[in-house]
């Protein structure tokens, strides 16, 4: 057996470049080397959203028809939502009574989120719990292997403490999950921001191909470049970072950065030379998301079979935990 | 339908006296009056015994059969193991969503166990969360009642204010829980302190008559009794204040009385004057019991039967508790 890999994605509705480059293009390649279990963490959404939840369930549906489009293959992955496999929850409980205050508390991103996200009251029980959450999505499958970015290393790093404690407590029942560090490439939107719905700069997978050309024309690039005469820097043009660094052959990128910094071309030209890539890329992904969306059921299903195959082997571990721990 | 009422028990074993005058008289009244959900709260055990959890399932198994053999009827009631019903652990999890936690920081018992247990870590994520557990204990099945002795009152009205919240946020689907105020009359044991497993000094309603004698005969009386000729004090007598208060008629207690405050009677005829009432009241429970662990399975098989009963009402709370958060 391969090893096992858990990976999920808080559902923020249709996706965009950002979770294209950033995640799903590594899941594709995931679930070609490992046996891999992707869910919508719709609980771990309640931990900022639970004010007003109402979207989660239809932001469920737009993400993973996305996922589905791009080519995460239900038959090969085992696909599911969160909230409908009970155990996490209940491991949740069994976790949360050996966690210590403190390793949740001194957590650094716990820290850093609780200052950086305001409009939103995150002095919470459930956001302090985070990473106990966490820790049973992943254990629950008895999973190796966790794809994540540098930044998310030190929650890893306090699952596999939790882990461990578990083990030395009850026994060693669960392997300690280790990280398989992903280099998660800066997709920028079209403000040079960091591309995220929350900016209001995404290009997503189902943008129609003419907002798609609107949104790459508008796009910010080297503000210094103000006049089509200027110079440009490519190194520092949003346009180049994002765009031709994931859809343009070498020869193209030579041909820009000649062009730009020698302002041979102007921004519109250079902008132009993209945008069919990019078009040609997303053309499968919307007509396979077409096809995907007739029947809105369809999605539905497939999450209702991949959670009996998840709920399958959660219900396995969660009885071994039970009997390690006395209640069975 | 007359109101529904929740309570539960720690499994701590075989129960003494203090857990019948204290709890199960009151429990039987209640079954009479109310539709009654009484449950074995091992996860609730968990937050203090995680460190060495293996006796959990003898000691839910020792404190049910004491339930039964008391007279608790689970054709009337509806007797279950928490662990058994995976919603509670579903609704925990939301609940910890929606919950401040200043309010468990500064929940006054919190901070009065913390300095109180000693010898236990309790600085834990599962700890300062025992109320939210509670609150779902509660609401999952959306019990209007509540009985409580007056020092967990509060504990009661964090949960009224959990779901208050929650009524706030998703729509008024939760009764505001509302105590049941009972007196919880004082039980103490052998060494005049409060009868407690703890403290070695309980009368166990499981206890053979010659044991029940000897620890009656062994009792605390008035300390300051030293000499057969001294007079007593009946009103800070342990002996006194447990068993003539529970078990003697008002004759008996006229004739102790005086006695005792004349030197007219010695502490062996005090005891010796109870000791039949109390033999007479562990009677029949005890020939219950027998009756009843005759089978060990049978136990199994009633709380097997409960939590079926329990988990139809909680699949059916948690099924409204999704569709108003927006999950399903």
């Amino acid at each position: 057996m391969p090893p096992r890999v858990l990976s999920g994605m808080r559902p923020s509705g249709k996706l965009h470049l950002g979770h294209y480059h950033g995640v799903l293009e590594n899941w594709l390649k995931l679930q070609k080397q490992y046996e891999c279990f992707f869910f919508a963490a719709d609980w771990h959404a309640l931990t900022t959203e639970y004010a007003d939840p109402k979207e989660i369930r239809e932001n469920t549906w737009e993400m993973v028809v996305d996922w589905l489009a791009v080519g995460i293959d239900p038959e090969v992955s085992t696909v599911f939502v969160q909230s409908s496999i009970k155990e996490h929850a209940e491991l949740f409980v069994l976790l949360s009574m050996i966690t210590p205050l403190g390793w949740l508390e001194r957590n650094p991103t716990y820290k850093e989120q609780l200052k950086e996200i305001t409009g939103k009251d995150l002095h919470t029980f459930g956001f302090l719990g985070y990473p106990v959450l966490q820790t049973a999505d992943i254990i629950i499958y008895k999973a190796q292997k966790v794809p994540v970015g540098i930044d998310q290393v030190p929650h890893v790093e306090l699952s596999r403490e939790i882990t461990r404690r578990f083990n030395y407590f009850y026994g060693e029942l669960f392997p300690e999950p280790e990280t398989l560090l992903t280099d998660a490439p800066k997709v920028l939107g079209t403000d040079g921001r960091k591309m995220s719905k929350a900016y209001n700069n995404a290009v997503y997978l189902s943008d129609p191909p003419d907002v798609v050309k609107k949104k790459i024309l508008t796009m910010m690039t080297d503000p210094a470049r103000k006049r089509r005469q200027d110079p440009g820097n490519p190194d520092i043009c949003p346009l180049f970072l994002t765009f031709h660094k994931f859809y343009s052959d070498e020869k193209t990128i030579a041909w820009v950065r000649k062009g730009c910094t020698t302002a041979g071309i102007g921004c519109i030209e250079c902008k132009q030379s993209v945008i069919p890539k990019v078009l040609e890329r997303l053309k499968p992904i919307q007509e396979k998301r077409e096809e995907l969306s007739k029947d809105r059921e369809r999605i539905w299903s497939v999450l209702k079979e991949g959670s009996r195959r998840a709920g399958a082997v959660a219900e396995k571990t969660i009885l071994d935990v039970r009997k390690a721990m006395a209640l069975e």
